[in-house]
């Protein structure tokens, strides 16, 4: 048996720490021994029954550990590997993604931590082996966790979104999807990056990051502000990552024409934009959703070479038993990121 | 002296007939004899004052002529050369978008027709040779009345939006926009299309001119009858040009992951949209204003060898005298497009 | 056992008809009885031993037939269907091609018919269910033998060129790979094709299928004669189909400025060019190996629709036994394309 | 009158220093005092009589200077102006290139320094106030002089060639070019780059500015190299600068399937490469042929910032005097670049 931080049924709540059992893996399968596991947005929203999921299911999607024990028909890892993990637990194979490696678009894609049991526990069978990667030699445990997360910025940022040397990109939100996507956008040639958010100590962060501008945007109006960065054209590029609708509806008025918005962020419901600006300006939208293969290998190498830090959104520790204060500080913004590590 | 239809000025309404100058032209610029104009959306839009406009202006946007004089200065135009010509009457040549063969995007742009005097008369003063093309030999001005729409469907389908051969494609909208996106869309390769909207004669148009399918939306639902016929996937690639939020709201939910969006049509005000399915589904969503030069170019070749017809789409002609019938039909949508022609 | 056309060793010819065992499918195999398989100009290649292969192997990559058995894992086909498909017989899974959607690009390919045992029999083993696609129910298997071909085409010119509605394509060559390019462009929304050949009969076979212009390289100068054909700034798109090098010298100077040249044929060996054009012209160039599945559903939408003819090409249809023929038919040019038949 | 370094006629040599009239700007025109002039490959190649110019011209066409006088319709220029020019001195304005922005390849485009007189001498008239740009504050005039270099590196590197986040990409030549080409690219996002060459103190210049590599062709296999640090895979980009075609050969080796490869040498004349690589490897390959505005914009923001160094590649400053010293120091590869200074 082993701790795990499970959401036991549908509806409002309803995580709780439970003894379950060790999982073993199947012929094809890997066990790994978590290390650490950060707690996502989406946590917060299957706490609040607001995100689709399969209880009862260990939650924890972003992890990275050790390989503990290998299926008989698995080739590719052994027990020892230092690995993170794609959360596409299964996807069908058949579809027109899965075919063009584009499987996290596969309509029958069961994620791990959300329909497959998750990370928030000692251990957690990765289903497919290929979804592991190589955690770089370099790369810490408390990094590591991290990995998930990146690899939705990278795969937002330079997979999806076009950005060319030169560019000036405003960033919208300045949690941890905007810290990393910062950085992603840095890595990728952005000339000149502004950061848009209300908490202060996490746009000092976005600062020591390489945020060229912060905007407070509880103290000047962030779509003026990128008006007279950029001498009145507006951003090349716009990455939505607070899934605020006011963001959203600053982000399609401060993009220049003919530039790229993309919307990392979620808002969970409908909104009211105006999209006329679309065809008015001409503009290349589009978001994210998960990552691919591409995208882990590409962020894995930015965070092995510095370009990409993680650790320093790590303001939280804690182990799983306290995994309720950890949900809290994710909740009320008291931090930037939390992670959790194991416990027996 | 010559009568034209003019915005005499701002506030709904304050359409009418005047006798105006018969306009000269400068030294680098070229006088047109209009012999037809259509009546377009915006100019509906600019009776309602729902538009920009520089009144007293005279109206019409969408012409053909012939050169009736030419400045001293011009040299690529002769008087009697069949022309059609291109609205961007004024633009700096000097912005990034001027710079850069985008000069539809230009800040300091000036239409003809809406800042500039347009062609519901009988002399139009074209300001700028260079957006001047000449109207194919097999062209004759009733079908050439209808270049200008057919480049702005021309740009936004061909230029803005990647059709690949073999997609399935949804024309939102059976008006005079998406009965031209249907054959542009078709001319690209478009392997099936389908044309969705309300009024059956048009649908019946729309089979006419190629459309594989038609939707009647008062009859079944767009969404399903798109799947239905896409193995569940949805649309390959949507061009939305009725600017109805209905139709929006339908057009995000019938495209496929990873399909493109594109909005021809404009709302006139923000809407409500479920901006997250641009993420979920990592659409690439775009829109298209007015047009330039290489999709006239495209658009004329297109016309030329009657892979797009223009003519079926006009449905009354009427002198400017009766400019008042022409703006009914189009509002009350009793027929398709309504061309004028000039009255000494 | 059953008969088959192999080649039996390394070096020129070693080329014969055989009795070799009937094939029996693996547990996740699809064993298919042959109806009709195409020559290729690789078979031809191998037969003079100029291109990679591993002997004892029978011969025969582009097939069509009818699934005769399973093995016990496979779930997605059964006896009765009639299917087609492609030549990636295995590939790693693990590498970035792989991962990607690209397995075509597999180092660790294996191809049927090259490496594993082809269709010039009356049973192949088809190793990898995902690769059999299904033979629309209204294409014949005549017809049908040329689906893989017909993808090679699709991939090289619907997917690897940006071919744009409006544009004048060049294709040179007027053998089977010309004649499939040149129809696949036309349905891409090419608004002019050329073809240029040096054999009238297939130059008379390029205009019924569609192409606007034929060039007969013997009597006139392709390249002068593109250039007056499109006002002198040359082809938007050059399909270069022929692998001759005078070919690709032509289409290097026939192409535009800004402009696309796409290699389909091959050379066998190095040539001399003139690369500087690639930098004078900014060209996009490219090149086609091989297909993945997207171009096989999209080839076969093609086929199926009729966009695509393919039976026009089969001058010559004759059992295996005498596969002799039909090789020469091809090496001579005596006819388009030899379709070859099982016999017990 | 000034002393100007002018090409006399056409053949061989002929270049001398001589006594030409101060020229006077029309009244579209803009008289640069010049202050600095690098010297080009291109014209050694005048020198030798191996490019296309019109004598006698006065050479040298990269610049920067202060505005001395402007014409009576300049408008966006005044005296004291510190600039640099695009060599783009006459373009038709007509052509499809002119009308999309790719000016840089209209078929009539006469070039300062080859066909109108150049900035090897105190006064140059640009004849296009449009192909100024302002020299940014914090950039000295020995640094301005390599804008028209950096702005072709940035043509070719940015806007022509997608380099991604996390790319390893391959710089073939240690010269100008490509110690330009190294520092864009970086700057673009390529996350390794690996310059080769095979004079020692040009790579130790190529580390300085970043290069993660280099690889000395006279003492190692760069093919060999480029693999064993991509784990066999090859370079996602190659940059061709040297006009080598033995490099080219290489790059062509080295590049990875479905990679990209970049000329922006030239070769002179036809060369033998292995064309079969990019159909094999589906390769993506283009070229750069001078520049346009937009690169020259992203270039200026790259220098100012200085991600993109410029001086150090000036190893040698004579006034134009000696002009004859720094056309050998060139030719003789002494330095890296040489800049001219006027002298009254």
């Amino acid at each position: 048996m082993m701790k795990a931080v499970v959401k036991s049924k549908k509806g409002v709540g309803f995580v709780e720490l439970l003894d379950v059992p060790k999982p073993q893996p199947g012929p094809n399968e890997v066990l790994v021994e978590v290390r650490a596991a950060g707690i996502c947005g989406t946590d917060i929203h299957i706490y609040h029954d607001e995100f689709t999921y399969s209880p009862p299911v260990v939650l924890g999607h972003e992890f990275c550990g050790i390989v503990a024990d290998v299926g008989k028909d698995v080739e590719a890892w052994k027990p020892g590997d230092r690995v993170t993990s794609e959360t596409a637990g299964y996807v069908c194979g058949r579809c027109r993604y899965c075919r063009t490696g584009r499987y996290n678009l596969c309509p029958k894609r069961l994620g791990l931590g959300y329909h497959l049991n998750g990370a928030f526990a000692r251990y957690i069978v990765v289903p497919r082996p290929e979804i592991l990667h190589r955690l770089p030699d370099n790369v810490d445990f408390i990094s590591g966790a991290l990995c998930e997360p990146s690899a939705v910025a990278t795969h937002g940022v330079i997979e999806l979104t076009d950005i060319s040397g030169g560019d000036f990109v405003a960033v919208l939100g300045e949690g941890p999807l905007g810290l990393l996507a910062l950085q992603v956008a840095k890595s990728a040639g952005a000339e000149t990056v502004a950061v848009t958010g209300i908490i202060e100590a996490r746009l000092e962060m976005a600062r020591n990051l390489g945020a060229d501008f912060t905007i407070n945007a509880k103290q000047e109006d962030p779509v003026k502000a990128v008006m007279d960065l950029t001498e009145g054209y507006g951003a090349d590029v716009v990455l939505e990552c607070s899934g605020s609708p006011i963001a959203a509806r600053q982000g399609l008025q401060m993009v220049r024409k003919a530039g790229s918005y993309t919307q990392l962020g979620l808002f969970g419901k409908p909104i009211e934009i105006d999209l006329d600006q679309i065809a008015y300006k001409e503009l290349r939208a589009t978001g994210v959703f998960s990552q691919r293969w591409s995208a882990w290998e590409t962020a894995l190498k930015l965070i092995a070479s510095g370009k990409l830090l993680t650790k320093p959104l790590v303001t939280h520790i804690f182990p799983i038993t306290e995994w309720k204060k950890g949900f809290d500080v994710m909740e009320n913004k008291a931090g930037i990121k939390v992670v959790l590590t194991p416990v027996d």
